[in-house]
């Protein structure tokens, strides 16, 4: 096996080791994946300009997101299934986050219960899509109340499902075996895959109403994941959400949709100091973070890289890719002269 | 064969069953290709900025031209001699057309009767290549007319044919074999092929004159394709036509022209609430009928890619192009926030 | 052989039947050839905004330069040693131009007595290195006068000898079987090489003062060749000469030099009212021809392309050659909607 | 061995004479070379307008930094352990610099004394990594001064050490059986590599309290090798030193840090008339050199190239490096119209 030294080397070793049914349907984009690629190419198109000189005696990355302290400015992204990866699952990926100190915003379709992953886990929150069936939706989030998750990121960019090309090629469907704890409660076929799930289970013409709805039946902050405009995210400072997380899932929906951290600076000018903002899409390096923070997030999620980790070693795999990135995000503001998150400024980046 | 899961992949699999000169014929451009690759390149370089949370019941496609009701923005092009594809040629283009209610533009240079397209097919507009005798462009309008044709198109980007260096190349010449109906009549000799046809038959110097010259000939509206100027434009606004068609003959007449999506916003911002517009040029997915729609075009007309269906299926195989076309652009409008053709709007790219 | 469709085929096939080393004294740049390829590269770059409609007629290509007719807005470059690539050398290639009614421009280092090309040619231009010795100079005008040569064209942008690397790869040098009429009858000696010839006859710190000198000694018009910025232009202007040849020496010069034709619309603006403007390098194409009109040249010259064309077929190579590019830009002027070269304007690019 | 005509050239002899581990020290930069590329690619980008006729009777490359004669605006970069390259070394480098009348900025890290180099050499200039133990820096300091060494370049862009994944792959340390006189005198281990010695031993809260305590502890001028802001230009001018070195440490620190040639103009319009500038990173031709002199420098700084000359062919090697570059830059300021470094100016470049 190769040197397992970055990000980019974990994709390599998992691909190694998965199934190329379950490689593809965590790897692949839509279509062209013209976004997918884009969200990387957008980071390394990004220059940085660093401060020299700051007589830094120590970096810390922490910081605080709604409140919750956080030993990093690195969350885990909701993805599903993450059984097809390692047994050790949605677990394995709880017991990483709670050694890094990040939260992990868990997917409804996650292949371990909820209770278990915030009983190993650092913080958890709950990633919903809105079913069709209120009552479903109700009783998700009771759930995830009562299993101590500390809020609930509403997915907002899937009215329908993006045009997965990759999976009719190599055939992939989720397989049987795998139980969805959060799904099979409500005896939900899922033998039609993906599509066939979104397209009858998930509320395709979900609106403001909805978030509005959503915020009145739970005690927990309310997240939007997967705004992509100002105009958007003044709508939910509106609505009064406790954040938004700019993200075009992983260029997994609409492909030629903007690049997130080209998408984000606009965002943040409109209401970065009325609302929490994060970001994902792309990130593999520690440089990537600084400039998503130096842009206007206040923390990045990462989604695939756990899923390499998970699939490479199991938990032990996504805590050395937690390690690996934070190691990179102390070099890189060590390197840009900012000893703390609050210290990054638009300015770095040009 | 490979798996047809979009309209690249149709090209691919008619390229294999096509003989290599009617393939070089339909596919390919002049001289460097560069307008003809510009014009797929534009359309990538286009990011979208999609809203979310629009509470979309149900996206409708459907859309009007000229008064006339279509089931979605998409034309079929006019291209010439489909019986090179498949024997069910045009005929085959205007099942398809009828079964996906929309427009097909039938080219001067049709293998088949415009009588028997118009009985097939949804709606007819007839291509017009203004010919040197000005009997033959009469009998021409009188039988587009006769037929039930519903407008006439007039190409005017083509003074002289552009340089098909690469049916040099080949060796391509139009067979004998094929009738060509609207040609034959007139007892036309296409031994010297398409470049001493252009030459010997149709008008070099054709002019504005012309054009209103033909609006008095024929109670059709009448539209000009072959438009990438907003100058231009406003003189067909001028002109008093129906429309125009932004156009560069797919790459076809003049290497280095401007990519239509390219050329699009200038002229919409010029003429687009005084003519209609439609465009073509690269048009492969969805989400480049959306960009084409946000950039000031009330539809997109599409050339090569009915004739790849044709090669590979006959006017089943153009079905399934415009069905695929169709499931394309309800899933980008779906993802885009967009209920109707009328919502998308210019804020949609960047 | 490939079918010889245009000048990119020619310098292929050129390369097939000459010597490596010929081949790369003409073919190559200096150092890494960025220059060369951006001479290329920027003409691909500008996009053409045709006209449509516009009634013409006939397309004219005849232009007048210095008062002198040329039936097309192309001359030959001046180009070193043609007998390199052909017995016919020079007048082969002044052949060709008579038959294509176009301006030769004789290089110092022709391989053929002035005499034969301009008693062969349409109308010859000499061009000069400005000599040390300032007799050599007088004499050289002399006989160029003498012969019926029309101007002087002074190469201003070779005060010492570019970085012809590839030459030192090739090991290539003048063969001494060559006469060289023009440096042969002062004696000098060329077993040095080019570099050396530069260095030891070539008055490296030429200036002003030299035109001004030269215009003094000749009753023909003094154009200088090697211009590439605006304020050297209004300086030419100030001296009073005819014009100015915007070059980079074809790349063989200062590695990295702007590309011409991006050099061009700058020095057009400045001074296009009051001088005439030529232009070279990287033209391989009519549209090329059109996008150098546009930005404000009143003629293109060629260098290379005429001897690949001597090089595969002499003379008559030299005479396709030409033919194809006429063709290419009276092609490219009936799709511009130009009936004459006054018609190109600046709007045609983009 | 392939003909050595250039700085790329003896790069590639260097990799085929050189152990893979020593060369991925000298030549690798950090995690995903971007940087280091862009460094290249940025100078690439940048076009020249040269200006012509300027009557240059010789072209003269001399300068002045800080007062001191030099042959020409190079300056050879600090880099460390040069005995990996050749037995010479850095006395062989000292030998070349004398021979071509330019200025050696010696490395804490240097595997050859400083009293053997400055006697060997033209002029000495000492680097500086900051030590914790402030009596090794005033060792050092007096080191330097008693060798007369006649400048300080503190490198001030390693607080801590870049991510060299290089570095870890061919699995490369520093050879125990170098000395390095100017750490071996303090006990230092190195056996741990160079990012342990940087962590133990450099001080990473380097700031501008230490830039003015170490100005205080030495007569000799200070300048701070690795500023990439206007901004710390400006405070490097508050603070008094002689100049800067607009560097990134040859793409090895921070990955994605900005170019340093697109660095430059920034920093010479902030500070250009109050201090000296320099700048380094991806100069290989005399073009580049022209370029970094038009937007603002004063010299620059080449670092690899002489380490490639070093290990083709010792001191020799250097030499030929250091001629070549010197003969590249005359040829680039005779073709761009200069006749000293004070005639380049910025609407040279563009």
């Amino acid at each position: 096996m190769t040197q397992l030294l970055n990000l980019f080397d974990y994709e390599q070793a998992a691909q190694e080791v998965m199934a190329a049914g379950a490689y593809a349907y965590y790897a692949g984009g839509v279509t062209d994946n013209i976004t997918l690629r884009d969200n990387r190419a957008a980071f390394e198109r990004i220059r940085l300009r660093p401060r020299m000189l700051m007589g830094i005696d120590a970096v810390s990355l922490e910081t605080t997101i709604q409140g919750e302290q956080m030993a990093m400015p690195v969350m885990i992204a909701p993805t599903a299934v993450n059984r097809l990866a390692h047994p050790e699952a949605e677990l394995g990926v709880a017991r990483a986050a709670q050694g890094a100190g990040i939260t992990q915003v868990l997917s409804t379709f996650s292949t371990t219960a909820v209770e278990d992953v915030v009983a190993a886990g650092h913080r958890t929150w709950f990633q919903l899509y809105m079913a069709y069936n209120r009552e479903i939706v109700e009783r998700m989030l009771e759930r995830a109340e009562s299993a101590d998750c500390s809020a609930i990121v509403l997915t907002v960019d899937l009215p329908v499902a993006g045009l997965r090309e990759n999976l009719n090629r190599v055939g992939f469907t989720f397989p049987d075996v795998l139980a969805r704890p959060h799904i099979d409660e409500f005896g939900i076929d899922l033998s039609g895959g993906w599509g066939v799930f979104v397209r009858d289970h998930t509320k395709h013409n979900l609106s403001w109403d909805d978030v509005r709805w959503l915020q009145e039946q739970t005690r927990l902050p309310v997240w939007l994941k997967g705004i992509l405009r100002d105009d958007d995210a003044r709508r939910a400072v509106d609505a009064g959400v406790q954040g938004i997380i700019v993200s075009n899932h992983g260029g997994r929906q609409l492909d030629t949709a903007i690049a997130t951290i080209d998408a984000l600076p606009a965002i943040a000018d409109a209401v970065g100091d009325q609302i929490e903002i994060l970001m994902d899409g792309g990130v593999r390096r520690g440089v990537d973070v600084v400039k998503a923070l130096a842009l206007g997030a206040q923390a990045v999620l990462i989604g695939r890289p756990p899923l390499w980790g998970l699939a490479v070693g199991g938990g032990a795999g996504v805590a050395h890719v937690l390690e690996m990135l934070r190691f990179e995000i102390e070099n890189a503001l060590y390197l840009c002269g900012c000893a703390t998150i609050a210290d990054v400024d638009r300015s770095l980046v040009c």
